[in-house]
């Protein structure tokens, strides 16, 4: 039950209102190798990066499933850099700096040892490499998940559309569907993004939780309300990991198994905002996972009688 | 199983981007009123209306169980006049007049006929009248809620203070609870609002759905994920009505039974919204009800298995 996961790999500069941290490790793919080893192995990764991605950090991801063989080292370069700083409401942010490097170039390579992987996390990441890494797999993942951002909307939407068409699931944020789609309206965005290609829909609303659509179906689930957000850096990609993770667990590709796939996805979303970075990842046990999920059906349980 | 509901009766005329009506009947204690008396007669209302309020409007209102013997009409004046404009997002509008009439020189008188009420709603109102309402009252009902907005915030916040110390179910919406609480975070705001005097607060969050706070307890309600907005006014006040109306109908104060509630409440105010004023509240039968309390359940509903 392998899954193979593109995205980048990166270091971050992150600024919140509650502090400010000059380098920590991030980038789609490994929020999404952290949250997702929790429940499948091995994490197959594609990506890239310089000589600055320390032994330690690849180490810390090996231990947790993830492989390296489709992950490009370029010796005398630097890994992507990204630095952010988040306003008061958290809701929005500055990118202050965005050094490409390595990312420039990357041309991906799937290699023959992750054939025939069952599952595809394509993170946020150039639609363009998205696209290669379809191209270059033997046979059709059983599922093939889809991150992408406001940013590949601007500059590279034909090649976004191209890589719509061949895709199972997309998940975008509430704003993102809007200017996709060009509607205000949720559900029409909906119905629109999904004549692009994508069978089931999933639009993150941060705090406000997560609605998944399929069809003329809709499922609603809850953000944990949290006392205090800390950092949301690689919330999102930590929700498709935990998404991802659970349906490759569980090996169920049906709307019921992924309304349970985003809460847990949810679950791994509301730890990783406690700290800097992946670092509340990197803490949390099997046990801590089950009571945050436990947290979730009872803010979301309740009784009705219909007489 | 007596409900005294207090608020406003009016008139409105609203402009949305879909269109625009030049009067309609509206203002809390009517949009409470009608959502209310689906499940719970009689429904006795507490307000002022002037001699324009029809016959029309309160035969129609009795027919669904309201009582107006607490309601006071002044000949030769005009009711309360509101009217707003809302923006293309529905989310924001712009209050264009604010005619209050009548409802200046309100001081409410609770008849005999009312004493002994078990619920008790205090629709979005002057703080100084909800109150009077209150100490009127011979016997405390078993459950006082209470509904307001930031407006009372800003002009008479000691005086809604005071009320806040009488009852036992606050609802206001997210940024009210924010500017009430002088807290960003949700649940810090709820901390401090449950310090002021309700135990129970309910945070409205719209098109994000609904929170309940008690204790260190809390529960989400979605909100049904609509294609169109066609007017949010009243959304709130319906909200009130479907949840008076359903705890009223089963005695029952418990935070669980408080969590179907605002199921209820919400699915009235999906239909609510879906209509000019109170237009789509007046047509909806039992059936409707029930059906669109089925498509929350639909909506929330998900099985996980923690091993």
């Amino acid at each position: 039950m392998s899954v193979i996961v593109v995205g980048s790999m990166a270091f971050d500069a992150i600024e919140t209102p509650f502090g400010k941290i000059d380098r920590i490790v991030g980038g789609s793919a490994v929020y999404v190798a952290y949250a997702a080893g929790n429940f499948v192995k091995p994490i197959q990764l594609v990506s890239i990066i310089g000589a600055d991605f320390s032994e330690e950090e690849m180490a810390e991801l090996k231990s947790r499933g993830a492989q390296f063989e489709g992950v490009e080292i370029v010796p005398g370069k630097k890994s992507f850099f990204w630095s952010g700083r988040y306003h008061l409401d958290m809701n929005s942010r500055d990118t202050l700096i965005t050094d490409l490097n390595v990312l420039a170039d990357f041309n991906p390579v799937v290699p023959e040892s992750y054939q025939g992987a069952e599952f595809l996390m394509l993170g946020n990441l150039d639609p363009t490499v998205q696209k290669k890494v379809i191209q270059q797999l033997k046979t059709r993942p059983k599922l093939i998940v889809m991150d992408t951002m406001n940013f590949w909307m601007e500059i590279a939407l034909p090649q976004l559309e191209e890589v719509l068409k061949l895709v199972d699931v997309l998940m975008v944020n509430d704003s993102e569907a809007r200017q996709l789609s060009g509607q205000f309206s949720l559900v029409k965005a909906a119905r629109e993004i999904m004549k692009m290609g994508p069978k089931y829909l999933i639009i993150k609303k941060g705090e406000h939780g997560a609605l998944l659509f399929h069809e003329e179906r809709v499922f609603f689930a809850p953000a944990l309300p949290l006392e205090e957000v800390f950092d949301p850096t690689g919330a999102g990609d930590t929700f498709a990991g935990g998404f991802i993770g659970h349906i490759a667990k569980t090996k169920d590709v049906s709307f019921e198994n992924m309304k349970t796939a985003i809460i847990v996805g949810s679950a791994m979303a509301s730890y990783c905002v406690e700290k800097f970075g992946p670092e509340r990842l990197r803490e949390i046990t099997k046990e801590d996972i089950d009571n945050r999920i436990r947290e979730f059906v009872q803010l979301v349980n309740f009784d009705i009688e219909l007489v």
